[in-house]
């Protein structure tokens, strides 16, 4: 039997996601809570890894077992051995050919900008805080830009090993809420950094300090004509979509209402 | 000419408010602040003493200069120069005599508990967490026994050096947010540790794990019969309350529109 979790995470003292040597990662929390309730050693698959301080509302994991517990417990059981920063929100019983980051149809994320000269002080660990006036209709337009298919090659780390720089974007939507400007982007996937990079060239464009469009930074297919890579801690995954057949629940829709509780 | 400010902060990596020796102190980051735009050694009167890792949405200090500058550079100026979990939000040019500590009328704090089987997650800070079920009926009938004149020994620090347990407590309000239980008190003055140990009490006795009442351990006059001391994140500082004339901003209503920023 497969079984699929939901899990949101506050990303701040992990390494992210993917489990690596002599760093906590969110994986290896995980996959110890599942061996302390089941006495087994567990590999999840997931949906995406997140870099070191990047937040989850809802990351998706699954693994195989023939261990029966109701939900509850299943629930109750892997977050009693989790530390304070990571909970399970929900579970499903999936397709036995499930996988997390294959059966992914898009992923959505949103990126926190405080945008004032005050500072965001209890949202401070969940927001870029930028001082200087961003233009709200500046960084609208230039978002739209970034719709539909395009070669990210511009909006890659170095590090980047994908060997598919296209990606499509489905959707890319800006709202204020207060002094916060908040970027929500979908796509059916995403290079390294690559949500990071868009939002820190939006950032310079909408207040004047990098002359290119988004079209012409896209069309130039090169690091350098692209702005700085905005902080982890501004970004959220909001989840992955799938086939709704598998009773998983949908990506968040509104990081603050999430976030309110 | 006296000065008075509001100040806000995350108190997450401080010793508490009053400077000390080898530690990180809010007061030494504000008095450190003052010394870089004015170049002279000043030191500060404040409100009230916050423990380590208490929160503050309206501390108040203040201090003597006869440096002239705009509200708003004296505001931006000592902003600048602090670190980014300590804001100064107002100014206010108040009488000769006033003094931040000694001209209050009283001091209002919130108490928050996130009651549920899950976590509060992105407000695991800022909040203390209780799994069981508490009864918020119990807590509210128990909440109101506090008010008035009573002697608080048996809910002081044993470390507690005021020579006078009486406080006169004018206003005790429970309300709930989705899973937080939100108490906020107003007292003309407060013992050290009095509020945690108020609420560490309350929450025993409405999770059925204390016998007495409110109105018999205050009787008591003996620490031992009251429950544990809260965490100090959960609690915030909503501020001191002067006369008008000082021009002073009030206490903070509410303690969740505030963080909502």
């Amino acid at each position: 039997m497969k079984l699929a979790f939901t899990v949101e995470y506050e990303g701040t003292d992990f390494s992210g996601f993917q489990s690596q040597k002599n760093a906590p990662s969110i994986q290896q929390a995980i996959e110890k809570a599942l061996k302390e309730i089941t006495q087994t050693d567990i590999s999840i698959n997931y949906a995406g890894r997140t870099d070191a301080g990047v937040h989850a509302l809802c990351q998706v994991f699954d693994f195989e077992t023939d261990i029966e517990r109701d939900d509850i417990n299943w629930i109750h059981g892997i977050n009693a051995n989790l530390p304070d920063s990571i909970a399970v929100k929900s579970i499903a019983r999936v397709s036995d050919n499930f996988h997390s980051r294959f059966a992914a149809i898009d992923r959505s994320y949103s990126y926190v900008i405080y945008n004032s000269r005050s500072k965001p002080l209890f949202f401070g660990g969940y927001s870029h805080s930028d001082t200087n006036a961003i233009d709200i209709d500046i960084l609208k337009n230039q978002a739209k830009m970034f719709l539909g298919e395009n070669d990210f090659s511009s909006f890659k780390s170095s590090n980047c090993n994908s060997n598919n720089p296209v990606k499509h974007i489905s959707s890319m939507d800006v709202s204020t809420y207060k002094k916060f400007i908040i970027v929500t982007v979908t796509a059916n996937a995403f290079l390294h950094n690559m949500v990071r990079i868009m939002i820190g060239t939006l950032i310079d464009i909408a207040k004047g300090e990098n002359d290119h469009s988004i079209e012409e930074i896209l069309l130039k297919k090169d690091r350098n004509f692209a702005g700085k890579t905005a902080s982890a801690k501004g970004l959220f995954f909001l989840g992955p979509r799938y086939d709704s057949k598998e009773g998983i629940l949908s990506p968040v829709s509104n990081l603050f209402d999430r976030l309110k509780i």
